[in-house]
């Protein structure tokens, strides 16, 4: 097999051994990889295309990789497959100003992406903390999400046309560029969010937005989750599109911050129930600002927030966002913690926050649970630190978390995906109809059972 | 059959015969309907899984059907088929102003729910002419698009989740709730836009916004293709997310429209290249009626634009709207026409707009051909009367603008779908590999091929 990878691949294309380097089992604490048989680095789809040939001829597992920077282990090798990386196909192919797009190849780095587009006046919206990293044939494959999905929506509604190889070496070429196209099934939605399951993406066009002329950020304090509620119909009222983030912290995870956290300085007082982070994206550099104060005053005065304050500078900005984004100084206190990204309709988060606090508690005194998130997305992030690591004080509070999200109808991931990590959870919130509905699609389109298996089901 | 079908439903849910009345069989003169085996309408998904687990035993043949409203035939019967109208599943299950969801059964019509939601301060952004008669199923199973694409997207945005039946009667239930779900593949995809081939919609959570409290419209002048790009990509800069519609009359729509429809009243004089109607959706009362004629002001000052008139009332604004979309009473003097519905890459629409008009008017001296449409989407309408109605000159009309639409890398059908009326040229825009895949999933999902046989393929 390696010859015949080498004999489609330049040199550095293929790694075997020892020169297999850490980025290509790096599960960030999700899993524990195994040792694949060769890490490939094609540059081109045809490659790509040749590679899948081979392996689906023999019945060789591959694993498809990004940047690696996914938090369920669906990039990592579990032993024997064959990777393949695409981070040397890299290029931007086409930037398009008027139909505001942009052609890539999918191992381009998110953070690339975005400073390419805004040097030219326009932004892909797909926001988050791993942007250095991540790649836009990752972000696509787990359809993630961010801080700006409320606005812009997840990586799905960012993505017009893709091309991706089907697990035979089949080139499937839909680079569509235009918002409207309903000539037959829209077939990009199969590659997008399945965790390279059902084939490799490695092209894409991306759909651009104009840069905002203005962004404006405010730390909010507000006592009851019912008024968290309030305010963000009322922002969403008065703001409509311009909204751009509504993050939600939790008592807690402020108490923790001040507590545990010496970098960061909140800029409230200690004490309200909840705290938010809302920035808004506008257009209007002479007026947005004032808006945005009118707004805040006005929520005061009718007792929706309790206390606010608005970013004077981009410095003060980035201390607001640090506050949301950078509590890993604290996290590392902690000892061993379990981390969720699910989701609920947004009625039922306060309950959520109240049940599973009182549940760890009861079962752990003396436990940390931080509860905190994308909440304008329905989209919660939990840190829950027991003092134990073993895999079954690990499940215990799996099983904790979990159960109080099938209840409320939720899922257990919002925006990271199922990998390895939750597959044991995937029916907790997805019906045996469904799951057998996916199942249907994998054996149709990867008999098989070639591309990353073990992850998902 | 029809006994076993009349145990499942009540008497009215039962029609054969003469009882068969013609909105079963109305294709808007796209393509002759056959006379289906019976209609059945059944009031609950439970039914229409009974229905089809009958079907799906004996092979037979099922056409669901929404408000009869599309425009490719992709709803009628083509002779002995079993339809199955939804139209008495049109409760309104449960609105959510927290969480902006409003869940529907599938024949709730679309005004209906329009009206619904408006009433407490939100939208449904799905809007288009046919609002009166098209079904919250029909508007999915379609992918429909309409007049508010390019700041709400497609239905497929506004959809969240969704019940179907499978063609074998299996209930696939994902209603759900939440902005973000990554848990596993996101199975919604398969059924909307996949007009009825996949599975029958029976249930939907649909995406709520904000009802906007302010809507400005303009009809504006340009004279050149390229100054309407340029138009549209400052438009967006300055406006983001407010930016609602950008629709784009090409002159002889325009000089039509004077010579042709004596209820409309153009606002602006004759003879410029192309008319454009914009309409922003804003949250300032006090403001954004100014901000709106200062942009225009600008964008005279600049050149860009020849001549601009701002809607003052509402009465006006219909006019304005009434000339985009009432020039019925000017299409019934033109004769046989066949009607389009493209999209192609924005840039290339100056192009389009020359090739079309000219080649027909080479082959068709005399020929009229209006084009129009959803310019920010990338969607172009055109109506092509070229004095014959034959077969023929049907055939020739349809290759001509569509060898210039696959020359363009657009798409034979931008919102409207493929249904019967454009099978023939669905491989002008789509790959084999592409169709070859659409294929691949409907044997896995309807082995038996019963579900609206002899649409799309």
């Amino acid at each position: 097999m390696i010859d015949a990878f080498a004999a489609i691949l330049d040199g550095p294309g293929v790694l075997t051994g020892a020169d297999i380097g850490p980025r290509y089992t790096n599960t960030r604490g999700h899993g524990v990889a195994g040792t694949p048989l060769c890490v490939l680095r094609p540059k081109s789809t045809i490659e790509v295309s040749h590679i899948l040939k081979l392996c689906h001829d023999v019945g060789q597992a591959v694993v498809p990789q990004g940047g690696m920077s996914g938090l369920v282990g669906g990039g990592a090798p579990l032993g024997g497959e064959v990777v393949i990386s695409l981070e040397r196909m890299n290029a931007i192919e086409e930037f398009d100003a008027d139909g505001r797009t942009l052609s890539v190849q999918s191992g381009v780095v998110l953070q690339t992406a975005h400073e390419y587009c805004e040097e030219r006046g326009f932004m892909l919206p797909l926001d988050l903390g791993a942007r250095g990293s991540a790649t836009i044939g990752g972000v696509i494959s787990t359809n993630a999400g961010g801080v700006r999905v409320i606005r812009y929506g997840m990586m799905r509604e960012s993505v017009l046309g893709l091309e991706a190889v089907l697990p035979d070496g089949t080139i499937l070429s839909s680079m569509n560029k235009m918002l409207k196209n309903n000539a037959g099934y829209d077939l990009k939605h199969l590659f997008i969010g399945s965790e390279g399951t059902l084939g490799i993406v490695t092209r894409a066009v991306c759909r651009l937005r104009p840069k905002p002329r203005t962004v404006n950020t405010a730390f909010v304090g507000i006592n009851d989750f019912a008024d968290v509620v309030a305010f963000l119909g009322y922002l969403e009222s008065v703001l409509g599109g311009e909204l751009g983030s509504f993050e939600v912290m939790w008592q807690g995870y402020d108490a923790f911050v001040r507590e545990r956290c010496p970098s960061l300085r909140p800029p409230l007082k200690a004490g309200y129930g909840f705290y938010v982070l809302i920035e808004t994206l506008g257009n209007q550099p002479d007026s947005d600002q004032g808006k945005l104060e009118q707004i805040l005053a006005d929520a005061l005065e009718r007792g929706l927030v309790a206390d606010a304050a608005l970013a004077q500078s981009d410095q003060q900005r980035a201390a607001f966002w640090a506050i949301r984004e950078n509590a890993g100084e604290g996290f590392r206190t902690l000892g061993p913690m379990v981390s969720f990204d699910v989701s609920m309709p947004i009625k039922s988060m306060g309950t959520f926050g109240e049940r599973i606090t009182a549940s760890l508690f009861q079962q752990y005194p003396g436990s940390t649970c931080l509860v905190l998130g994308h909440m304008g997305d329905g989209n919660l992030h939990v840190v829950a630190a027991v003092g134990s690591g073993t895999a079954e004080d690990k499940e215990r509070v799996n099983d904790t978390v979990y159960s109080v999200i099938r209840d409320l109808g939720g899922s257990v991931s919002a925006e990271h995906g199922i990998g390895t990590e939750k597959k044991d959870y995937l029916s907790w919130s997805r019906s045996p109809p469904e799951i057998a509905l996916m199942q249907t699609l994998k054996r149709a389109i990867d008999p098989k059972g070639i591309l990353n298996p073990g992850k998902i089901f």
